[in-house]
C-alpha cells in the first residue's frame, strides 16, 4: 500500500507530502491537535452561558458554485398512506389520528455553511496522506476521508474581526490578509492562537450572500503566508464567510485555490465556509467555547453545518 | 390567525393544547427549558475532555422504515471538467492541479441517527401549537416550525441505563419503562434530572442495528406516564437507541405512536432517535454536557445529527 | 372491492361515473378504441416517410408548474473507477481503455411534453373507474393505473390548427374553442375525427415557452363542450401545445382544471401537454401516423414524451 | 475545433475513426441510414395492427449495475396545497375538488431497458466522432449527442431469434454469435437485413430477469465479426435481451465492452439493452415496423424505453 503511495509524477515540483505529521494511515489530519486538555480549557470559557448560531439557512435559493445545487421536497402521509389505515380514519393512522410529514431532499453538501472533508480537494489526484483516487474512490463516496470519519469538534474558537481592524464593513475580492495583519488583529483582541484552536476569519463577504453574482465573483480571504502560520501554529480548523477559503482570485493566478488546496492535502487542516462571523463581530466576541456536531454520511466530501460559539 | 386555528373537530377527544406553555407564536418548544445559567453549569460538567459521539454512520445499508431511503453518488470534476481548463494541463485546474470531488445525496432526514421538528408529527392536521397543514405546509417544507428554527443546543445531559438496571443487554419489543423504575435508576445513578436537560434512553436496541428486521419489528421505550413526567420535569430534549421513541407496539394498540405524537405536538419536546448510546453506557458515563448543532436545512422535518456527550 | 368503491360522499353534485364504458376494471381507458383495423389504417397514412417530432427538450430551465423540477448531473466512471481497473490502464478499462459516463437525473415527470396517466388527477380522492386514494396509493406510486400500463400508441393522428382558423400567431390565455369552430377547421382540413384517434390542438401558446412568466400565465384551450364532444367521438387520445389542457383559467372560474379532470377521471381519456404542434402547423400537415412510446416507470403519474408524427 | 480534434494517443493501436462516414459534424450517427423510401416500406409490415412492447417495467427491484439505481416517491397536493385552497374545502381545490399526485423521480436512464446515447461509451477520452470529453462534457450533461439530439425512430426491425435456432430457451453467458449462424437465421427466418434496419438480438438472457446475480453475471451477444458485419450493411440500429450488447465476458478478456464501445464510439451505431424480446420470439414475429420515441431530455447518455413492434 505504502509502495503503491509512492511518489510519482507529482505536479508544480511537488515532494511527497505524506506520510503526514500525524503518521501514513491518519485521517485524522489538525483535529489530532485537539487534545484532552484543550477541551477542558475551552469549556472553561463558558461563563454566560450566551450560545451563537454561526450557520446560514439552506434552501434552493442560497448562491452557490456551478453544478451545484440542494433542491426540497415535501411529502405527507396523510394522503398518501390511507390504505394502510383501517376504514374510518381518514383523518390519521389509529384513533389519534397520528400523521407525519417527511422530505425528500437532493444536491450535494459542497453548498451553504459547510465543513470541507479531506477527500474534496485533490493535488492532480493525490488526497491527504498521498492517497490517490484509485486507492479510496468508490461509486458511493470515498471509503477513506469520507465526513464520517470526522468526529464530533470541542474546541477554543478565535474570531479574527479583519473588516473591523480595517474599518471596512467588507474587504474587496482578491484582498489578500497578511501575517502582519492576522498578529497585529491578535495582539489588539488579546487573543493568540493556540494549538488546537479554530481560527475564524470575518471578512464581511457574508453581507453579500442574498447578491448571488457580487458573493460568487470573487472573496477576499488569507494568502499561502497566513495558511503556512496557520500550520505552524497548529490550528485544528478554520474557517470564514467566504464561498471558498482564501483570496479569490488567488495571490498567483495561474494557481487557483492554492490556499484551501495546500491546507486539506499537504497538511490535513480541515476548513469551514459561509460561516455566519457576523453574529460574532456584532457582539465582539473574538474567544469562545467552539462546537461543531454534524451529519456522518458515509463517504461525503462535506457537511452542511451550522457550528455553535459559547461564551 | 388565531381565529384560524381555533379549536374544531379535534379527534380522540383532545382538547385544545395550544397556545403552548411557551406562547401561541413559540417554535422553540422545550428547548426554552436552557436557560444561560444552565448552559454555564453544563460546561462544568467538562473536566476530561473526553468527547463521545452519539451518531451512527448513514448510507444505504441502515434500518429504515417503510418509504424512505439514503442514497449518495460521487461526482469528480477532474473528467468532466477538462473543457473548463486551459489545454496542457490534463492532471487538473492550473499548474497546482487542483481537482475536487463532491457527492449527490439524495433521500430523507427521517432515518438513521436523527431529530425530528416539531414539524414531523400530527394530531389530525394540527402541529405544536395548534397549526394546521394549511397554516405551515409548502410544496418545498414548512414555513415554521421546520429543523431551521432549532438553535445549536447545549446543556446538560444524562443518561438513563434501563438495560444495565434490568440486567440483560437489550429489552424487549414493546417493553415499557416507567416512572418508578426511571427514577429508581436515576436514584442508583445519582443524576437527578433538571430542567433543560437532554434525557437519554440506553435500551440496549441498538444491538440490532444490522439485523435490520429484527430491528424494525417493535422497539422498548418509554410510555405515556415518563412521558408525562418529563414534561412535568420540563426536560428540553430526549431521545432514545431505537428507531422511533417510546415503546413499539404501544401501551394502547389502537394508538400507534402516541408518546412521540404527544411530546411533540402538544408539549413541543424534542426527541432524537437510533443514538448510540451504547457508547456512553460501555463508559458508565451518566452525566456530561450534550452538545448539538445540524444542518439547518430550510423547512425540514428532522435533521441527520451525530450529537457530543463530552466528560 | 366494488363495495368499497362505492358511492359516498361525491363533491360538486357528481354521481358515481363507474363502471367506465371500458369495464369495472379496465384501466387502458380512452385508448380501448384503437382498434387492429385503425392501426392498419394509420399505417396506412404514411406515404412519404417524413417524420415530425412533437416533443420539446427538458432541462432545469423549462417553465414548470410550482413545486415541479428537473435536474441532471453528468458523472463519468474514467476518474471514478480508477480502483477497480489494472494499474497502468489510467486513460479507461481494460486495453481498449473503455470509460463510460452516466446522468443522476431527479424530477417529476409532470414536466416538460408529458403524457399523463390516469392516476395524476382525481375528484375528490377518487380516481377513474371509481379508484380512491387508499385503494392504489403507496409510497412508491400507484398499483393501478400508473404510466408503466400504457402500452405503446400507434393510431391515426389529427391536427386542429386553431391559430391559423382564427388568423393568429396565437390565442389568448381563458379562450375558449367551441365545438362548432372545431367542427368548421375539421372540414376545412377535410380531417373528420374517428374512433381512436389523437386530436391534437394548435394554439400558438407554445411560441410563449422561453417566456416562463407569460407562458404560465393561463392559456388557451378547449372547454367542457369540445371535452364531451371528444368523448363522444371516442378519440384515444388527446393534447395540445399548453402546459396544461383547456382554458385557463376556466370557463367556471371556481371549477379550475375541470376539463382535465373530467376527461382524465371519468372518462379516462388520456391527455398529453406541451406538444410541439408548431412543427405539424408550419409544415400544413393535419392528418398523419401518431406514435407513442414512453418510459415505463412504474406507478409513475406522467411520462416525459417525444411522439412522432409521420406521414 | 478539428484541429482540436487531431489524432493524439489513440489507445490500443487505434488509428482516428472520424470524421464519420456521415461527415466530422454529425451526431445521428446509424440513424442517417433510414431513408424516407425505408419508413415508407417499413410502415407497409403493417398488417394485423398488432402492437408488440418491447420495454420491461422499471422500479428499485430492477437487476443494475454497480452504482446504478432507481428510486421514486410520490406525492401528492391534497394534503400539503391545503393552504393555496379557500377554506371550506377540504377535499380538494375548488368545486371540482380537483387533486393530483406526481412522482419524485432519482436515479440513472442507464438502467432498465434502454436506448445508449452516442455520449454513453468512450475510447479512452474520446466519443464518436472524435469529440473529446473536454469538447463536449459538461456538469449537467453533454453539450454535444445527447440523448435528445436522437429523433423519433420508424423503420423496418427484424428479430433473430438465436435461442430458437440452436434449441434452446437461453444461450449461455459468454456465448458468441457468429457470423455465420446470423445469417443462417435470417436465412431461414426470410428476413435478410436491409440498411437503416433495426436488428434486434433474441438469446433468452431475460428470462433470468427476476435472479439479479445470475443475469448480471454475464451474458451471451454477438463478438466483433457480427458488430462488423452490422456496421456493413448499415443497420440503424441493434439491441438484445441483455443488460449491455455483446458476449460478456468479450471474446477478448482483456477488452472489456469492446463490441458496444466500437460500435458506438467508431461507427456511431445505436445499441438497445434489455429488451423484451421474448414477446416476439413467443409470437414468432420476425420482420416488423420498429418503432421508438423517448424522453428528450438535455445531454442524458440514455433514454429508459419501451419499443413498439408492429405488424
Amino acid at each position: 500500500m505504502l509502495a503503491e503511495r509512492a511518489p510519482a509524477n507529482l505536479p508544480d515540483g511537488q515532494v511527497p507530502w505524506w506520510p503526514s505529521r500525524y503518521g501514513r494511515d491518519d485521517q485524522l489530519g489538525s483535529l489530532n491537535e485537539i487534545t484532552p486538555a484543550h477541551v477542558v480549557a475551552a469549556a472553561r470559557l463558558v461563563r454566560e452561558g450566551e450560545v451563537f448560531d454561526l450557520g446560514r439557512i439552506l434552501d434552493s435559493n442560497v448562491p452557490r458554485f456551478p453544478g451545484r445545487f440542494w433542491q426540497q421536497t415535501l411529502v405527507s402521509n396523510a394522503h398518501l398512506n390511507n390504505q394502510r389505515r383501517p376504514q374510518g380514519t381518514e383523518g390519521g393512522w389509529g384513533k389519534n389520528q397520528v400523521n407525519w410529514l417527511i422530505e425528500l431532499a437532493t444536491g450535494t453538501f459542497q453548498i451553504g455553511t459547510q465543513l470541507d472533508g479531506l477527500n474534496h480537494l485533490q493535488i492532480g489526484d493525490r488526497f491527504y496522506n498521498g492517497w490517490r483516487t484509485r486507492d479510496i474512490v468508490e461509486d458511493w463516496g470515498t471509503s477513506k476521508l469520507g465526513i464520517e470519519t470526522v468526529p464530533p469538534i470541542m474546541t477554543r474558537g478565535v474570531l479574527v474581526d479583519v473588516a473591523r481592524a480595517r474599518g471596512v464593513a467588507r474587504l474587496q475580492a482578491g484582498d489578500v490578509i497578511s501575517v502582519e495583519e492576522l498578529e497585529s488583529i491578535l495582539g489588539a483582541q488579546k487573543t493568540p492562537v493556540r494549538p488546537g484552536d479554530a481560527v475564524l476569519f470575518h471578512t464581511g463577504w457574508g453581507s453579500l450572500w442574498e447578491d448571488h453574482e457580487a458573493f460568487g465573483a470573487g472573496e477576499p480571504g488569507i494568502g499561502m503566508a497566513v495558511a503556512q502560520w496557520l500550520v505552524e501554529k497548529r490550528v485544528a480548523l478554520t474557517g470564514a464567510d467566504t464561498w471558498s477559503y482564501g483570496a479569490v482570485p488567488s495571490e498567483d493566478p495561474e494557481r487557483p485555490f492554492l490556499v484551501p488546496q495546500t491546507l486539506n492535502v499537504k497538511h490535513g487542516l480541515f476548513i469551514m465556509e459561509n460561516l455566519a462571523t457576523e453574529v460574532l463581530a456584532n457582539a465582539s466576541v473574538y474567544e469562545f467555547l467552539f462546537c461543531l456536531t454534524h451529519h456522518k454520511t458515509r463517504g461525503s466530501t462535506g457537511a452542511v453545518i451550522a457550528p455553535a460559539a459559547v461564551i
